[in-house]
């Protein structure tokens, strides 16, 4: 039995739709077990009578507290009673196997970060986007949830990414890269220069500088970058592809002729926006947390919450952490063990 | 008279889309003296019979080498025969007022830097790409010229932003920003905390920190940033713009009808081509050197290099220069001072 533990309260949408996302999971897999945490007054009737033949796989464990979208992350540390916070410890006190969260993504990654926490062998979470390219899909990581970091912290987002991409993604030995300006080794920041041998020492799939380019080219499987960089990344290239819808709907106004066209491609339209919305299948997992944390968007609607558990799932049954941490000593125990934390060198 | 000195050999349609395009700018601007630098034996034919009304308007200097595309930027230094660093000496000895080349990007960064220099206020020149947003354009600065950079020079590229945003496009009191992760004051890296109340302290209409969706928002028009982050997100941003295009095409080629759609929307898709080529129309401006340098794209055809003989115009007709350095001093002239380089505090 995989047990979940998920945030009822938080999102754009909750808890409607997060509850009935939960009860979609519970009827399409049979070795879920879901508890609900929120707000129990509202939550029961949600669940109402749809939910009674699954009544031995759900518990609501109730929650008076909220932690608002636009609440500042640190917060949630101090609202103890808050749907997060609760669910995040049903986490670590092992009576659940994962999180799911539609809530303010600070807070969730705060909750990720030090209620539930990294496993012992990685200093940090990280957080990756699984980006479309023409031939499937390229890992950038991290995309925010470490903003100033250390070359040692970039190898372990490597190894954390090739985990990620060979077991979720399916990509054997998966071409691992580093994000830079300029192709060649020695070009970059002082960051990236002092990364790069150390890359090249691991046993990974290591190509060398990975361009602003290449992350939707598919010429990489697997890009580390730090979380201020890769975070203006995500979200200018969020942006952007809805920029970019935006701007062809403003030229389709502009001609009757674009408008028949664009009623014939409407279909196409609708699968770009969905590629466009990267963080749309399956929500943005927080990797090397002790238990599968997945931040889904803020407006995700039952079918996003659905996918989330099943991304959760997948997690737990691929043992991801277990070959997290095999990877980690196998493909970069050395280099990491001679950079560890308080070396003299400090990287 | 304002003279152009032209790479005549720079670009992978050179010489010939160069030199039309140089030839086409003297036809249309009567103020325009052009120096076409490269190999005089291929760029004479070219100008042929064509070129004769304007043969007091403009003269072929030699250059026997080439700076080719894929070489190392820093070579261009050595090759003193080469028509880009030619062509920019004569912009340093004073015969001519700019330099356009759509040769090596980063061979034109280098002698922009070193051969013609920043102007004396400003430690380095920076590059700046006005992105399109849904009501104009924003100005993201630095994308690549400098990429380990202190908080002085963050301030400086927000006075250069503000006055290519004032000057050239025309927008009054721009709004400008700092790129970083999270709205509020306090979120970001460590060079984007220090750098915030420097920039509160000038006299520019600082807004605050800016998110990565904020590029193609119209919330800002300048952006400042270092230029490792700003390169990777101009490059990631120019193939997700080509990436969402080919998706769409793809997607047509799936079906009849959207086949036919396609086919009535495709003056909405050049126009949005267009759009996506940020650099496209009058290439990158290297702002804040000696006198206005263009870099246009690589491919650039003869039309590109006449608007980027335009753009170089326009900078030329504004007293960029002049306007930079008041607005230097008046604008931001204490702080600049306070953080001068090699002051104790060092940022």
């Amino acid at each position: 039995m995989f047990r979940l533990a998920l945030d009822a309260m938080g999102g754009d949408y909750a808890p409607l739709q997060i509850v009935r996302g939960g009860l979609q999971a519970l009827k399409e897999f049979p070795n879920l077990f879901v508890y609900f945490v929120g707000r129990k007054e509202e939550v029961l009737p949600l669940l109402g009578k749809e939910a009674e033949p699954y009544r031995d796989r759900f518990e609501v464990v109730d929650a008076p507290d909220v932690v608002g979208m636009q609440e500042a992350p640190s917060r949630v540390l101090k609202k103890k009673n808050s749907s997060l916070f609760v669910a995040a410890k049903l986490v670590r006190e092992g009576a659940a196997d994962a999180l799911v969260s539609a809530g303010n993504t600070g807070a969730v990654l705060t909750v990720g970060k030090f209620v539930i926490g990294a496993i012992e062998e990685l200093e940090r979470p990280s957080i990756g986007v699984a980006f479309p390219n023409p031939r499937g899909k390229t890992v950038l990581l991290d995309v925010g949830a470490n903003v100033d970091v250390k070359p040692r912290h970039l190898v372990q987002f490597a190894v954390i990414g090739h985990t990620y991409a060979e077991e979720i993604l399916g990509i054997k030995n998966p071409r691992v890269g580093i994000l830079s300006i300029g192709e060649e080794e020695g070009k970059g920041n002082e960051l990236v220069k002092e990364t790069y041998p150390l890359l090249k020492e691991t046993k990974l799939n290591f190509l060398g500088n990975a361009e602003g380019r290449d992350i939707f080219a598919g010429t990489f499987d697997v890009i580390v970058c730090d979380g201020f960089v890769g975070n203006v990344v995500l979200k200018a290239s969020e942006a952007l592809g809805f920029a970019v819808i935006n701007m062809i709907k403003e030229e389709v106004k502009k001609s009757f002729w674009a408008k028949v066209g664009a009623f014939f491609m409407r279909k196409a339209f609708r699968a770009l926006k969905q590629k466009a919305d990267f963080a749309e299948y399956g929500g943005i997992p927080l990797l090397g947390a002790k238990a599968p944390v997945i931040i889904t968007h803020g407006r995700a609607n039952a079918k996003a919450i659905r996918n989330a558990v099943r991304a959760a799932m997948e997690f737990y049954d691929h043992h991801f952490n277990e070959v997290l941490k095999n990877n980690l000593k196998n493909l970069a125990g050395e280099v990491l063990a001679k950079t560890r934390a308080g070396n003299s060198n400090n990287s």
